[in-house]
């Protein structure tokens, strides 16, 4: 099983400390190709329109990556879309962090976290991590799931994504048990007892997000 | 009609140029309450649980403010989401700017992008902008709707938070016509033709954000 990690365009403030020593291979998105050239990092794969690289930039980048996708600018998909996509299609048991998703466009965030409701992505949702410095976002569909602890995180947010039947968080600080949810909602700060918490719905897609302040 | 400028606690580096010139009224949400007192910025009511400021620092939002109302932190409702009832209380007409709401916590960020599908809110959706430096968000309600565009900001996104049976964008850069939207979804990178744009949407509820780079 694979572990591939997309750099996209976000603010680079805002990445995790010591992103850069993630283990797996790296995709650069965008921008975020020019920022692994920039950090020296070798990446197997870049993505993107390129559209807000210069010509410099661009032959930066063709020379530090194996390989090179260039997108037509008018698309439907996003450049973090096309390189999901991509890589699910290398390998579609791989674990996917996608890093650089936060501090700069809204509405790219906002893409990033509601692609896994796509019907092409959302049987893959679980392997999805979005990851910035103070946030872990993680996807669940319908079941039971166990979500585990990350050190240093205090915060333990759901958010439905879509309606759900049922919604069931019994062994959180607090509990919802059976709860319809009508709409998308954030259900913040609540916290973990243990070092696992337990997720249940009966329908539907989750994100779960583990934050700190 | 008030003009009310809520203040919440994310990210300062993310607040738009010159955002103390705002006109109208401010509300500070929990640390924005200090936030203001800092910018010695007259605010007519600050509101939160104030557990994350000290007791000096909550003295000085005491003395910054009319009126200060001290939440009980066990509670359902999010400081913003509170605040937001409280002002719509004070004038249901009232136009809600409701600024400092990225560059931090991810799950504070869609709880107040997802807020206003909430029953109590839904209605008064329209009269809700989420703004910091790079973007601006709106909310529609079912219906036909003109949408006008902000200097400086290139991008136009669509992104319906409810299924939508009929979406229709035809006077944007790409258009829509009755395209049925299954679950929530970004449609990015759209832009305006002229100074506004048009959606219509046949039921649901959708944001709209104008971005920059």
């Amino acid at each position: 099983m694979k572990i591939f990690n997309l750099l996209v365009g976000g603010d680079p403030a805002n990445l995790p400390e010591n992103w850069q020593e993630l283990d797996g291979e790296w995709v650069g998105v965008d921008r975020g190709a020019l920022r692994l050239v920039n950090e020296q990092l070798k990446g197997s794969l870049a993505i993107g329109d390129f559209d807000s690289v210069s010509e410099a930039e661009f032959a930066k980048v063709a020379a530090g990556f194996d390989r090179v996708v260039k997108l037509n600018p008018i698309k439907d998909d996003t450049d973090t879309e096309a390189a999901l996509a991509k890589v699910l299609n290398i390998d579609d048991h791989a674990q996917v962090r996608i890093l650089g998703v936060s501090g700069g466009r809204i509405d790219h965030l906002l893409a990033n976290v509601l692609m896994v409701l796509e019907a092409r992505f959302r049987r893959f949702a679980e392997q999805i991590t979005l990851i910035d410095r103070q946030n872990r976002i993680t996807f669940f569909n319908s079941g039971k799931h166990t979500i585990k602890k990350e050190a240093g995180f205090k915060y333990l947010s759901f958010i439905p994504l879509t309606p759900i039947d049922a919604l069931t968080l019994d062994d959180e600080k607090y509990q919802l048990h059976n709860h319809m949810v009508p709409n998308a909602r954030a259900y913040v700060s609540n916290e973990f007892i243990g070092s696992t918490a337990t997720v249940y719905l009966s329908n539907g897609l989750i994100a779960v997000i583990q934050s700190k302040d």
